[in-house]
């Protein structure tokens, strides 16, 4: 058997995502400081569902209609009239167990929204605590890949790249890369395995930095840290919800 | 004396430049492979102007009413109705001395119209032919810059990635560098340094394999080393020129 392998490519940004077809792949939102980490957290702890949308107002509203937590920050704070922020060490079983969190984040929403849009045919979403089920799940379904990066207001950065470079250092022997922004990624992430904490610190990661400024060197830990929310988190009819496969 | 350093930004593709301010900045237009290097050669051979085109019949009328030399290709083919390719090789000085160059490229070009529509206040073209050039005209500046990669039809690609992380390796303690796309850069470039050529083979580049395939390895290596037409590429009304600095 010779089979032909699925394509994977990196999107590193949502203004070059209109530069891949979609239509047949699976696009894995990638938003690891923090949106990803945080759902991937929320549902491992069973939350029943995480429905992400993309403006306060409606983050509020849609809290309301499903008597779920509202939770999203805008500038590190919590944003006016929602309830919780975006750590992931805000939702542990003991408070998050069966209840929908309605979260609201700047770039990973918009990105997992334009997604839709533009006709993917699943979605799923990825971050270093999710890493290991994103992966096998990727593998598993033998379909086209784009890893999608929600970068921050459109502008690269690293730690996004970083984590489509550690899926490709561990899927690509069953996918067919023909794709710079992958092999670029795939270079960072084996400059940067060893400690990726150091990693961030050194480059003078932007948004690493952003961060810090708010105390939240924990989260950073927890959020460059693999499998501690080790569950496939998939997106369908609105919500994502834990999927096994 | 403790004054403010401009700021750098990277690019990294045609579709990002909207996300940056460039009506205070030098841009500097980046296509490795082989635009502006063979743009430095030609005018480092003595070429009068090269004036960049984005169309193919745009280049036969302005080749006309200037007299000057039409190139440009298409799928590694001189285009129809051009007279010349994109080689750096077909522009040595006993050819195009005191002539003008009409040349349209794919990427470059475009880039470098759109830097000018969205008003930049200088637009430079770089490449490693020319590299000492450009970062030592970025420094003795002092303004801001933008280090704009020409990418491929939108996808970022590694040589252009490259270069811009060379020049930051040269001038980044004249600037003030908050920029993930810049780090990531000039990560890819220590990585590279020691050998761009087996990098670019290594690394699997598309563009590098593009070009391979139609024969190009000698253009390739010559496009990937330093100074060899070491020149000012200035761009000013609707041309290109050498200026001295």
């Amino acid at each position: 058997m010779n089979q032909t392998k699925p394509a994977l490519y990196t999107c590193l940004s949502p203004s070059l995502l209109h530069l891949y077809d979609i239509s047949d792949s699976i696009v894995v939102i990638i938003d690891v400081l923090r949106a990803t980490s945080t759902i991937a957290t929320a549902l491992h702890n069973g939350a029943s569902k995480v429905i992400p949308v993309s403006a306060v107002p409606d983050c509020i509203r849609i809290g309301q209609e499903t008597g779920g937590i509202t939770a999203g920050e805008r500038d590190g704070k919590v944003a006016e009239g929602l309830e919780y922020g975006n750590s992931p060490f805000e939702y542990p079983r003991l408070f998050i167990e069966g209840k929908t969190l309605v979260l609201t984040t700047t770039n990973g929403t918009k990105l997992l929204h334009m997604a839709l849009d533009n006709g993917a045919k699943q979605i799923i979403t990825g971050s270093f605590p999710n890493i290991s089920a994103v992966c096998n799940y990727l593998i598993a379904q033998n379909l086209p890949v784009v890893l999608a990066c929600a970068a921050w207001k459109d502008r690269v950065n690293i730690e996004d790249t970083l984590f489509a470079g550690a899926v490709i250092s561990r899927v690509k022997s069953y996918f067919d890369i023909n794709c710079d922004a992958s092999n670029m990624a795939e270079t960072m992430y084996d400059d940067a395995s060893e400690d990726l904490y150091e990693f961030m610190k050194k480059k003078n990661a932007s948004h690493y930095h952003r961060l810090t400024n708010y105390g939240l060197e924990k989260d950073i830990r927890y959020c460059l840290t693999n499998d501690g929310a080790n569950v496939l988190c998939f997106f369908e009819n609105d919500k994502l919800v834990v999927k096994k496969y």
